[in-house]
């Protein structure tokens, strides 16, 4: 509960480098080595998709996303070991943030309304 | 450098109850007693500003800004004891999540491009 409203982004240069959503994608990739897929998976066009992973390719010095060519939509996509990398780093960062900070997190979402 | 990068936000049912730009407002309108005056110096349209000032007001369950009613752009206004006490909350979230999940950090952002 706590952890889920917590959502960090690492931003760079006004754009969002990592946060919740391109995290996903890169996981949905991963699974089903497609953007497209994932887009679908996601309810997400394949357009948003591309540009998603476009952003992290260009924020990065390294591939995140392996794409080959071919078909309307592409062909397969994978995620790079150093996608990878950023998947396990980001995770780790959400974690240890909600733990460290688990009084601040507290006393802020103990005031939020019930639905 | 590093913590610049980090954005942290607090989600409510969909909305950012709390982020950077609405802790920046809020320190804002402490400084200068006024959302007109605060949103002028963010260079943020009045109507944004209270936009903002209204999602926080509505997302949790004590005032965070007050304001007085009068003149084209409303009276003064004021950042209650708890909103006060969120932005430091907020503050040292922040401060304590750079600081746990330094290791991560440092692994993610070493490998944004250099502009």
């Amino acid at each position: 509960m706590r952890d889920s409203l917590l959502k960090i982004r690492i931003s760079h240069e006004g754009k969002t480098a990592l946060g919740p959503g391109k995290i996903a994608l890169l996981q949905m990739i991963e699974q089903h080595g497609s953007i497209s897929a994932a887009a679908k998976q996601m309810q997400m066009s394949y357009r948003r998709a591309w540009e998603l992973v476009d952003v992290m390719n260009s924020c990065f010095d390294q591939v995140v996303v392996l794409s080959s060519t071919g078909g309307t939509h592409g062909g397969g996509a994978q995620v790079t070991e150093f996608g990878k990398s950023l998947i396990g780093a980001y995770q780790k960062l959400l974690q240890k943030s909600a733990q460290a900070a688990a009084d601040e997190l507290d006393l802020i979402t103990e005031h939020l309304k019930k639905a």
